[in-house]
């Protein structure tokens, strides 16, 4: 094994181990990622599987079920049996199920990471089937969400920025809850509930390092949250996608971690970590 | 959501979600294991999932079908499929078929962490379906692999002790390559091929939250990995749960982890984590 920087392939496409000098940047990227958050306290860590009910009623299932790996166990004599629980598609599902039923008298503001599980059909650079994904995530009022998924996007945009990282912002055009109707999927772009930061992962690869949703009331409704005043609570997340954040950077400034710019080995903590 | 130390339930059986200050521990307990292993440069971590053929060739799945989970997708059309890949159950897996082919001409040694998953048919206290694992791993010869493995396993008892946290040693009775025979798994118990640490996760209920394990030529010979005089490997791994010794921290030392002994806290960073 050559101890590296680079992503190490498996016989599996789109899973690969992570070398030290990759993880190096990950944590750097989490520790620094934690700053943008105003209240570190309330973060959370959610395992890579989650019960299936949570994903079938937040509607992924039925908008994603091409996407979605489910779990399969079998009895000691050999039967096979779906058992209560997915691989997680997104970090923030986590969130909305631990709220079931809350009203909140304030806006709450969480940040949860997790590894998380897509069945990605193609395996080109930075498509990963296993990636890590950081979220921050809003439950509150119309008023609170659509204004901090602006806000929280445009920190994250300025702060890659510093990094070295120059992104594009595009309005996606699949939304979350997904639809197969055209008119639906162009109303939801339309209404910008779904916006992407992108940027180049590897020569001619440009893929989304993170994204800002607003999901409107949809999973409010789905798990009985509240605001204060008691109507349906609205939530919105941003996400950062580790591992093609950790490519963009290698990409932008080079497999040697120890020749990037000061600035960025400084803020991602890369002189402590390399020793 | 009320921050803290505990973890936090979900409706899914052993799948808990992680708050910060437990996620404190655990990263405190990732940096400090480091320590042990003697080139951290030599760190891998490995996504919750990897390629199926590997575990079939491993013997897991003959060997523990009922705890292994599969992976089931499915395709735009409804069509279930189970694909190429399927949950983890031990970090060091991925580390063999990294080597497969390879002809070692010193012993390699490698830390692993990871995601694992087993279908476990009981939730008692300590007992996750889905849990963290740091692997240190020695590739080499007879000669290296059982010495290490105790000289090793040794010193993790030793940090844990040092951490407030007394350990049994116990000699375990299913092996890693399980067998069904109760004479083959008597033999196996009595070359000691795999030793657990034992100790309280919570009240009357003892976990295993290390251990040592020594595999013979077993992957050797199923990767092809040879030692320099060109004869089938050896390998021997030691293994953390991180939860399960979280969880028996918090029980030693109680929930507030601002009580916690001086050394403890310093050894694990909580004083910086906790702010």
């Amino acid at each position: 094994v050559t101890p590296g920087s680079a992503l190490l392939p498996t016989s599996a496409g789109g899973v690969y181990l992570y070398p030290g000098e990759f993880e190096a940047i990950v944590h750097g990227l989490g520790s620094a990622a934690s700053a943008l958050s105003p209240d570190p306290r309330n973060s959370l860590v959610s395992p890579p599987v989650i019960a299936r009910s949570v994903i079938e009623r937040a509607g992924y299932a039925k908008s994603f079920p091409h996407l979605l790996g489910t779990v399969l166990t079998r009895s000691p004599g050999g039967t096979a049996d779906e058992p209560d629980i997915v691989l997680l598609p997104a970090a923030c599902y986590c969130v909305y199920a631990l709220y079931e039923g809350a009203r909140l008298e304030a806006p709450a503001e969480l940040s949860v990471g997790a590894t998380c599980f897509r069945h990605e059909a193609t395996t080109e650079q930075g498509r990963l089937r296993s990636f890590r994904m950081r979220e921050f995530v809003l439950l509150g009022t119309e008023e609170h969400c659509r204004p901090w998924r602006d806000t929280r996007l445009a920190a994250v945009r300025d702060w890659l920025a510093s990094l070295g990282l120059e992104t594009d912002r595009a309005v996606a055009s699949d939304p979350f809850f997904g639809s197969e109707n055209r008119l639906l999927k162009a109303l939801q772009a339309e209404e910008q509930l779904k916006i992407e930061l992108l940027t180049e992962v590897g020569d001619g690869h440009v893929q989304a390092v993170a994204s800002g949703n607003y999901h409107k009331d949809q999973f409010g409704r789905v798990f009985g949250i509240s605001d204060g005043s008691g109507a349906v609570a609205h939530t919105a997340c941003v996400a950062l996608g580790y591992e093609r954040l950790a490519l963009a950077l290698l990409h932008r400034h080079g497999p040697d971690l120890r020749s990037w710019p000061g600035h960025v080995r400084k803020t991602l903590g890369l002189e402590e970590a390399l020793g």
